[in-house]
């Protein structure tokens, strides 16, 4: 079995990756929101960490009644807890990867987790 | 403590965000390569998955000696053994994230970890 796969994601809604991956350490989706559109509801999680990759244009998210301004390389990372909602800019649309991950799963990384081939 | 932390990410050639956001569940990277240029080894892993997102520019990635083109929106998991390297094009630079989190750590997802509060 190959140790990699590939795809790639424009212009579709919401892309969730998990399967179409076979991720197992993370569910990562796309998300694009028109403009003036939001996610019509706050959520919280039982046990996963997330991760927003802000892409493309502007918006806010709010997380336990805080809100803040999101613009491209953007970097968000919100506790299990965290009651959090995201909407995008009522002129531009906005285009952002959210990764899942489980609190504390992660052991070593980089360096001490690496195999040096050549 | 606060639920969450921000950063902004631009125009460094390399910056880790594990300490920087407080990641417990995955070690994330961004990086830039300029034209040309390619990250000088072959490396795999211990325990952790890889998924990797292109931003900006061109590329090829090479895994377990198979060589594939990159581009702008494209997502690649790359599971613990895949012997890796990546390179930008030679016009054009490339900016990606890179994604590490431990191989079946995932449990629940999605709607079947999510805390609707209203």
């Amino acid at each position: 079995m190959s140790n990699f796969k590939k795809v790639h994601v424009e212009n579709e809604p919401r892309k969730e990756l998990h399967d179409v991956l076979d991720l197992t350490g993370s569910e990562i989706s796309v998300n694009n929101l028109p403009a003036g559109a939001g996610i019509p509801f706050i959520h919280a999680h039982k046990e996963n960490e997330e991760v927003y990759i802000i892409l493309n244009g502007k918006g806010t998210m709010t997380v336990d009644g805080e809100t803040f301004n999101l613009e491209p390389l953007d970097f968000i990372r919100i506790s299990p807890a965290g009651e959090r909602t995201i909407k995008a800019s009522d002129n531009e649309p906005l285009e952002y990867v959210c990764i899942q991950t489980k609190e504390n799963s992660l052991g070593n990384y980089t360096a001490d987790d690496a195999i040096m081939i050549e």
